[in-house]
């Protein structure tokens, strides 16, 4: 916690997402930041995180591309309206609307992941995110996501209790 | 347990998949089968498995569709060389090349989820998978995979200690 994350501000109804929610105590906790013009999030898999022994789940490195896409998607509008985290503006919740990934390479099991991501466009309510996976130096996986900011119709939810 | 799933066939050195590994005691454990001519997986999400309270998490979803489409490429590689599950030759072992989700609408959390899909193309070493996710009646997600026999490079592990 020696840095802050977007997913640190969601508001709280908003934060039970199982990849990177806060109040999801059985989720991923991915945690999506800015390192200057870039957008980061770290992740180490767990053994069980496996697709063939040695080798990361495809499906954990597209929920891993899933929450830093939405997350940096959080990070530009909040940006783009003059905010930083730690400002009293709530910052805005977004959801994927499409998610391409392409796994380059077996990505191995062991070291810990890094998504960078690269903000290619933003509208007022729609942003294309443009990441990538590293393992150590090595490009593993590609990401393509557009995101929007969440419908009406899912905010209509208050906490799960 | 009342059907044959593709999974139930994969040698066990290579059932280890945190989605689809009936080897892995923390997974999904996903299950593909043949519905006539389509693929059919379906998973039941628990409360956890959330994006905003009531909705399902896109992460699982791409998940979901990415354990299925693999599973089906099996299914396709397997009955394209006259056989069926059951006969003594291994199942072929496949993985995702790319995988692109469009979620068309916020997926419901709580109905049983089916994907449903359908071989689009197959050739020697390469299928494409074009899928449906259905929450009941609403159409909710779609997804394009392309697999591949799973290369030699992924194939030296055995099963993890």
């Amino acid at each position: 916690m020696d840095f802050l994350a977007v997913q640190d501000f969601y508001p709280e109804d908003f934060a039970w997402c199982y990849g990177c929610g806060r109040m999801n105590s059985s989720g991923h906790h991915f945690r999506t930041r800015w390192n200057e013009e870039e957008t980061l999030t770290e992740y180490q898999p767990g053994p069980e995180h496996m697709a063939i022994p040695g080798f990361v789940y495809g499906g954990l490195i597209a929920s891993l591309f899933d929450c830093h896409s939405t997350g940096s998607a959080s990070l530009a509008f909040y940006r783009q309206a003059g905010h930083a985290l730690g400002d009293e503006t709530p910052v805005p919740r977004c959801v994927t609307a499409s998610l391409k990934v392409d796994y380059l390479k077996p990505t191995p099991l062991g070291p810990t992941l890094r998504v960078i991501g690269r903000i290619a466009e933003i509208g007022r309510k729609k942003v294309v995110v443009v990441s990538e996976l590293w393992a150590k130096d090595v490009l593993c996986a590609r990401c393509e996501a557009v995101l929007v900011t969440a419908p009406a119709s899912m905010l209509q939810n208050s906490s799960p209790s």
